[in-house]
């Protein structure tokens, strides 16, 4: 791509380090913030520098947080027995918006994948450990998706606190609600019929 | 969406007013720059801001520069009695990318739309038909998008500069070097038929 401008360039080089974002679509994002008023590119830059400098992780869960505890760990109308583990804070804001689910998140921080060169040592695993060693924990739901990193995530952690007297648990897999039961791959409906649920069980939520 | 941060949440939705950027993908962006050091974060804000600063229009051909006049407009080995006018910035580039143009270009920064609320006013068309009245221009080749609004601007000036004394012409419009006939439109073959060239141009620059 030839440039007229040095600016627009930079702009452009700029943007298009994000992913998904290729060369053509930053230009595209680029020249329309050039149309808009001056104000639209002020509250955006503003927007993003504000959040990349004082955003910071719960000390309890380490998920996104504006404060040193997060919400959802400072209500006390939440169970903090009930840990979820989720891979990341997109996963909080998924589990949260189905308002099933009482207790508190621990967010690791992403999956154990050697591929990508992310070992257990850069997740939140060993304060995960803590909290189940310091006894205040009941059940841990392992909320990971079911790839085979998530796999080897779980059993990375489920190894170190087999030996605690808590309850375990997998958020259940299964035909997504709505579903057309002919399109299900086999895996998932053979998970769904092993662990079918009584009757009036699916009554419930709906 | 629940956000946990109020600082990701502004983040997120300031991403999500650029074009075809959703909410779901601002996040994954957002979520993208917090796991990257603060300095991309950084030159990304700085980028976009010292371009909506301080990029200008170019004062002769209205294309986007760094200067008062742009590179092409300055460049003596440019022939610039042969203007070729284009929607934006991004044709210019695409014409810039051939190799094959040695004029100047005339930028109108968008085609009259009235659904869109562009009349002519809000384009640069008075200052082409300047430059035609100035009595500098030899040729202007039209070089819009073969759409409605592309054909109502080509008329729209075609009319005003119609008694002067220079040459006029269309980017040609014909099958595309290495697509196949049979799936071409009818449109497209048929002017592709009526606009032949002699064969030994076909030979020129491949």
């Amino acid at each position: 791509m030839e440039f007229s401008s040095k600016l627009l360039e930079k702009a452009v080089n700029e943007m298009a380090q994000l992913p998904g974002i290729g060369k053509r679509t930053a230009l595209r994002l680029v020249l329309h913030l050039l149309k808009q008023p001056k104000d639209q590119t002020r509250f955006l830059t503003q927007a993003l520098m504000a959040m990349r400098e004082e955003i910071k992780l719960c000390k309890s869960c380490h998920n996104i947080s504006d404060a040193e505890v997060c919400d959802i760990c400072q209500n006390p109308k939440r169970n903090h027995h009930i840990i979820c583990i989720v891979e990341d804070v997109r996963d909080v804001m998924a589990i949260e918006n189905t308002n099933q689910f009482k207790g508190v998140y621990h967010v690791l921080g992403g999956k154990i994948s050697p591929i990508d060169g992310v070992g257990p040592s850069q997740l939140t695993i060993n304060s995960l450990v803590d909290k189940v060693k310091q006894g205040d924990v009941e059940e841990l739901i392992f909320a990971l998706s079911p790839t085979m990193e998530g796999d080897t995530t779980n059993f990375y952690i489920f190894k170190q606190i087999k030996d605690y007297p808590i309850k375990t648990s997998t958020i259940a897999r299964g035909i997504a609600v709505g579903d057309e039961l002919e399109y299900a791959d086999e895996v998932t409906l053979g998970r769904s019929i092993l662990n079918r649920v009584p009757f009036e069980n699916s009554l419930k939520n709906t």
